[in-house]
């Protein structure tokens, strides 16, 4: 683990905002790894950077928390959603590393529906972050993720009903399934961070 | 999700009989979505609407314990049983939703004893939620939901063990394992619930 | 559950000992019940003994904690502690159950190395649970648990590899993968531990 120069008063505002820049990126890198013709082990290596990076952003925020007397709203709500951004990125680095283990050479159509509904939860979570600061247009951001991640679902459940439709081999079916379970598993963590961003937003208002 | 009334005072005792009473409602859709020749799609969709009730109520909760200067036992420990609450809920939905999208048309007759056990412990807990109140009884709920799940197991390993003992195909197995994992799942939650409201007790005794 | 004599003035560091020692035993059950030749039936017997026992000792700490005024260290940290600790053996137990229960015959080598992994984290563990009165050398624990950690998931991953690369039928994917998973499960399990001590320690320092 790199240790990166960090200003000593960068505030938890800041370190979120870093940790959802993290995000983008992996959303980025998943997109580019689905995409034809890529050069996969390269994808996935800068995406084990990517999820190294994130993670040093998350021990920075952890630390912060037990370090500072005073922070900006509830200690377990600080933890709670620096754990949901690493949830995020956990399994968004997760559907990468099994594309590249399985060999996956064909996964559905509905998957770029999945991929599309990951990359815009991202900015649209990094677009969020410097507003816990104002707490101005969180609900927004709440009901749009929301509304992804419903999107997401029917993806989801399109793609598991034509996998057991016979059109697929048992083996590619148990491959490809690890996989689109890992994107909705993203999808769901980004629903679970709009929902401590709604909490926090509820307690200070 | 539909706006219901309801009055202001209810207490969070009431709120949590509400979510045990969507509770009984999802464990007998479930025991009707296995029967035999039922109208699975009718049900399926009774079934999102329960569900939707149920996460209305969660959300209730969650809103009156971020709003209420004075709760009847710790902060904690109300989200901790609104949260356990739902995930039953989610659990016996995700086990519908899966048997129409898979089109599963036979399951091991053991499933039944799992759909059995759902229902008791959705019984149990739904009388349990207003004994909250007077702390009587509890006692008595926790033993039995942890004996119910016991049984549940046990139904639960038979069938994987019939899974695996080659008369089923690999495709087949993938999916009913998927159902009887819900179940066993939902099963779980039961039991996480029964936990909850034993740490509940034990603090106020 | 057979309730077990236990000194009155166990302390908490007593209690997460105790905890530590069946997974001790776990583990090396684990170990023998992979062995060639070993009496499976026997050996799975002797781990839901060791796991009962283990789960008589998480709820002593439980107990003990909502009984208790002053505890060492935050109360939500023993709570964290005593379930993490719990969630090693359930995987542990899980995966000796799953290779009874599906009649695993064959797993792939790799599978050793992730029970020496398990086996080393379990001492490890067992050796650091007294130093939480210290508080000293934490951070050894930490740094090698999670270096273990890493060499598992190396060993995992190959083994998802080999197994789908068209060696093994599809029905033996399944078995197989769910044991290993189990194992992964367990070592992920020791990892979080790792980490709450980790985060007890900061506090602390």
């Amino acid at each position: 683990m790199r240790l990166k120069f960090r200003p000593v008063d960068a505030s938890f505002y800041d370190l979120f905002s870093e940790a959802a820049a993290h995000i983008v990126v992996g959303a980025q890198l998943l997109a580019e790894m689905l995409a034809d013709g890529s050069d996969r082990e390269a994808i996935a290596k800068r995406m084990r950077d990517a999820e190294h990076a994130a993670d040093e952003t998350t021990h920075a925020i952890i630390r912060r928390v037990n370090s500072t007397f005073v922070t900006p709203f509830d200690r377990e709500d600080i933890y709670a959603l620096a754990s949901g951004l690493d949830d995020v990125m956990d399994m968004m680095d997760e559907a990468v590393d099994l594309v590249l283990l399985y060999e996956v050479t064909h996964l559905p159509a509905e998957t770029t529906q999945q991929v599309e509904v990951l990359q815009r939860c991202a900015e649209l979570t990094a677009a969020a972050m410097p507003s816990l600061e104002s707490m101005k247009s969180l609900d927004e951001f709440w009901i749009e993720i929301n509304r992804l991640e419903n999107t997401g679902d029917k993806a989801f459940r399109r793609i598991l009903a034509s996998l057991f439709s016979g059109e697929y081999e048992a083996l590619e079916v148990l491959k490809i399934k690890d996989v689109v379970e890992s994107l909705e598993g993203a999808i769901d963590a980004f629903e679970k961070v709009a929902n401590i961003v709604e909490q926090i937003a509820v307690k200070e208002s």
